[in-house]
């Protein structure tokens, strides 16, 4: 049987950072697809690679270099033959132009992702509030793309960035997904007392610690950096 | 630097089977270990293929073989260099003596997982009910391997399995979760009414129709499939 019965477009999933986050990526992926049967959706290879150095650390440099081992994976995945690299990781964005020159293939990018589904959302400008952890929003991988798009960013002082956003974060991490729902839900509360039109969740574990069916009783419009990802990898599975 | 630095045990998936079983498995997979941070979650690559043709209808002879698919899979998992495969379909264990003939990594077998995850809730004997694809259970694919270890199997009449559990599996794969649950949990409590000891959900959709914070309330044991195939996952991990 000759190879080429198999070949077909898929998609690269360059995960484990964190797992659980780059799991519910694919499950979202999954949901998100209109389909009739299990054939209808998305062929995708997921590298997860949990082993891949702590992007905060690794950014500040008190930590390995999480780099060479996105390279790692990224190899995987060309090796396999994926048309297309997601990464189901906000931070990990910080080395997104390096590890882009580093390969051949398209890159989808998060932020971009963001903003596509800002605009899906009808929210075509204003002020929008971003949560994430410290290096992605110190960095300002954010605010770059969306200030160019015309929207005006909002942040929550630091210390309560750490004492909530963080501190969810830092849970979903080590599986206690329910008990980082109160901070998280708190860090949007505090952005929405600031009038936004929108808040951002800037970290692919957030969305686990803001379940998808309190988000409409919030009061403001979330939006999900994983579901706008497996959104762009959608329509880009489509267009092919 | 040398890839030696990348080498590492990492778990192979097998999945597009269907998709939403897959990503299922990988989110069970990273919520059961027990992990203090990112980096002690397990490595993994999944394959997820969902044009893998439908395996009750393959192995009907009324559909396209997916054997040369699976096969397809399984390649790739060893090119990219997995200690061994999890395949997360219990109707795709029907190829599984000549998936496992294929291949020189050992195959983690779904029903060999159910059964140790029986003895680990503390059932060591006694009747059991089944509920999966017809093509699973008319095969005696779990009834051959629970009767040699001493259990007893229960069955629906094929009327009630086409009705509720074959209902529930089809809802499963076109993304109607919530409508799946009504005839999944009836499937269960027909079983109830036998008076089994456990109910074992024997496909990988069936668990994302029972959801896990529902099973205390059902009067009986609950075993499923995916969280016993993601605990054998662990242990080979563990072991290594």
């Amino acid at each position: 049987m000759p190879d080429s019965e198999f070949a077909g477009r898929f998609l690269g999933v360059l995960g484990g950072m964190g797992p659980m986050a780059s799991a519910v990526f694919m499950v979202r992926l999954t949901a998100l697809t209109d389909a009739a049967s299990d054939q209808h959706h998305v062929p995708a290879m997921l590298w997860s690679d949990p082993r891949i150095p702590d992007r905060p650390a690794g950014h500040a440099g008190t930590g390995a270099d999480p780099f060479p081992w996105m390279l790692n994976g990224v190899r995987h995945i060309e090796r396999a033959g994926a048309g297309v690299i997601a990464i189901p990781c906000n931070t990990a964005h910080l080395w997104y132009d390096k590890l882009a020159a580093s390969t051949s293939l398209p890159v989808l990018h998060i932020v971009r992702s963001v903003v596509a589904d800002l605009r899906r959302h009808g929210i075509m400008g204003g002020r929008i509030g971003l949560l994430g952890t410290v290096p992605t929003l110190n960095s300002g991988l954010y605010q770059h793309e969306l200030e160019a798009q015309g929207y005006q960013c909002v942040l929550l002082p630091q210390s309560d960035l750490l004492r909530y956003c963080a501190e969810a974060i830092r849970l979903v991490k080590v599986n206690q997904v329910d008990a980082a729902q109160e901070p998280a839900v708190h860090s949007v509360q505090l952005l929405r007392q600031q009038g936004v039109d929108a808040v951002v969740l800037g970290c692919t574990e957030l969305p686990l610690a803001v379940p998808a069916q309190i988000r409409p009783s919030m009061g403001v419009a979330v939006i999900d950096s994983i579901d706008a990802l497996a959104l762009a990898a959608l329509d880009w599975y489509r267009d092919a």
